[in-house]
């Protein structure tokens, strides 16, 4: 897992958990036990976790760094970082750590991006205008070469499970609007070509998730399944893309099922979520599919409650930054 | 768990799986692991299950008998039955069999009623004119005396979950406008008595999942939490009723999460049967409450497909049985 460049780890939100997380990911993956990382951030507020630091001059050295210190691409915030207490002051410098991981990205420097959190406050108070990191990394790549189909696509994981949204955050109410067959369609091209590119599967399964309960009983609790979505998943079979006819939600996620498909389409944010946080609360993954660079998350939020306390869980980073290594070599594997 | 009267346990559709998994569930109950149960149904299509059978003259018998052979209160088909080949013919005598057993328990003859999975077809070609079973029990039990909020509302049970539907068999379309703050009240308050009245639990706990990703984030991913919502749950806490504000519905059914209530109110179907066949897709129950009688039934259809196959699992038909066998002893208790 530590073959081949290393991956960016952006520092996010400096008054959130994202630097003592870091620290903790670092002393579980230190000794050889899941790829190596650069930080992107402030090499003081690394150090002030009470882990060795090392600044780099190039982000090719962290690798060699790794096993001795935290490895970081310095670039000090312009105010000191007080845990829980955001400060606008350091939202550009924030922003600025995305677009350096992005680039060396691009650049082949590094293998892909795992990205702490960020607030959006502070960064909005800054003007930053981008709804959140995946938006923001689409609009950095947007120019980048990509022979594939164009997401952002949002994908979850917990254990087995690989949950893939074609609507993310809207009210509930408007969901079976925007459930449209053009949207049905592209999420399954994106988690398709996803699956092949970035998980070493030559030939994906991929399964979709109904709308209504029972799939719509036949169309006596609900007309989506057979005019939008069975006729969707009809085309994309025509396409050779392997996806299944839209199954009852309740049937897709218990082991059995699960062991079925390589990544199920869900139509809206609950209909992933709870399966995935039920299945993992705390080691689940944000992975950002269909963009020119790998780029994965931790499902969880700045934490500005228990920053600083060091009670922060580092389980969801841990497993962002092993999913990032495993997207990245498969990549490199093409 | 065999104090008290037996249980009735109706036969179901004579055709589906309901014989073939009432005798495996006999089997696995016989020697004194749950409480004992009287079928209602046809004995000689018992007797060909290849298990000992005993019609019984009066319902009490049944405990006596309970070790040694399937007591049955024997109310022949008119047609014999063939694996997975409904007969209309037969649908008189199913509804029977429900309408035999609901007046048993109201005279309190059995404890509560375990029904076997009815299929609707057959039904309806004979004149049967109710939705399933749970609005055939509350008709024929309209009339009882009842000291409660009457229901019916539907909980769906697994592991140490159980999630109470506001909304049922709904089109995900029309669930937003169908919670109304009067119908999260009235299910809020069946769940609360039922959960002191057949469960032994004094003080429940109630949690109030949202409608809308993250709860809606404070209106901007839905209105439904702010305008129904928690005025809904503040006019409960009102009441008495210990419920909480709405819970983005991912947060609420990893193993801590289960462990801060007693139930959970979800809003529409696959945010409940989500969780629930995602934490044990084989044993989850169907209990109906808020009905002057106990009643369950396992969670999963007639079965035709597989019946007759010796393939059908009963862990979702016993766990329904020993369910029953508590709510009874919980009710006697008071």
């Amino acid at each position: 897992m530590t073959a081949g460049p290393p991956l960016a780890l952006t520092m996010g939100e400096p008054a959130g958990v994202g630097p003592e997380i870091i620290a903790r990911a670092w002393s579980a993956l230190k000794d050889g036990d899941g790829p190596a990382f650069a930080v992107v951030g402030d090499a003081a507020l690394m150090r002030a976790q009470g882990v060795p630091v090392q600044t780099l001059a190039a982000p090719a050295d962290a690798t060699g760094v790794f096993g001795r210190a935290v490895p970081v691409l310095d670039t000090p915030l312009p105010v000191s970082a007080q845990p829980g207490q955001p400060n606008p002051a350091n939202a550009g410098t924030v922003a600025d750590w995305i677009e350096q991981a992005v680039n060396l990205a691009m650049a082949g420097d590094v293998g892909g991006v795992v990205t702490a959190p960020i607030a959006k406050a502070p960064l909005y108070a800054a003007g930053f205008r981008f709804p959140g990191h995946t938006e923001f990394i689409a609009e950095l790549t947007a120019d980048a070469p990509f022979a594939s189909t164009r997401g952002p696509v949002m994908m979850l994981t917990a254990k087995d499970l690989r949950a893939c949204l074609v609507t993310i955050h809207s009210p509930l109410a408007e969901v079976p609007e925007l459930v449209t067959g053009e949207r049905v369609m592209r999420t399954a091209r994106v988690v398709h070509e996803a699956m092949q590119r970035d998980f070493g599967i030559a030939r994906p399964r991929l399964a979709l998730a109904a709308l209504n309960p029972h799939a719509g009983e036949s169309g006596a609790l609900g007309l989506e399944e057979i005019e939008v979505l069975i006729p969707a998943a009809a085309a994309l079979r025509g396409e050779g893309i392997a996806i299944t006819d839209p199954l009852p939600a309740d049937t897709l996620f218990h082991d059995e099922a699960r062991a079925g498909y390589d990544a199920v389409l869900c139509l809206y944010h609950d209909q992933a979520l709870i399966p995935v946080k039920t299945l993992d609360f705390w080691g689940g993954v944000n992975a950002t599919l269909g963009l020119p660079v790998v780029r994965t998350s931790p499902d969880h939020g700045t934490g500005f409650d228990i920053a600083g306390k060091g009670v922060a869980r580092a389980d969801s980073l841990i497993a962002a930054i092993r999913l990032a290594g495993e997207m990245a070599a498969a990549r490199a594997a093409r």
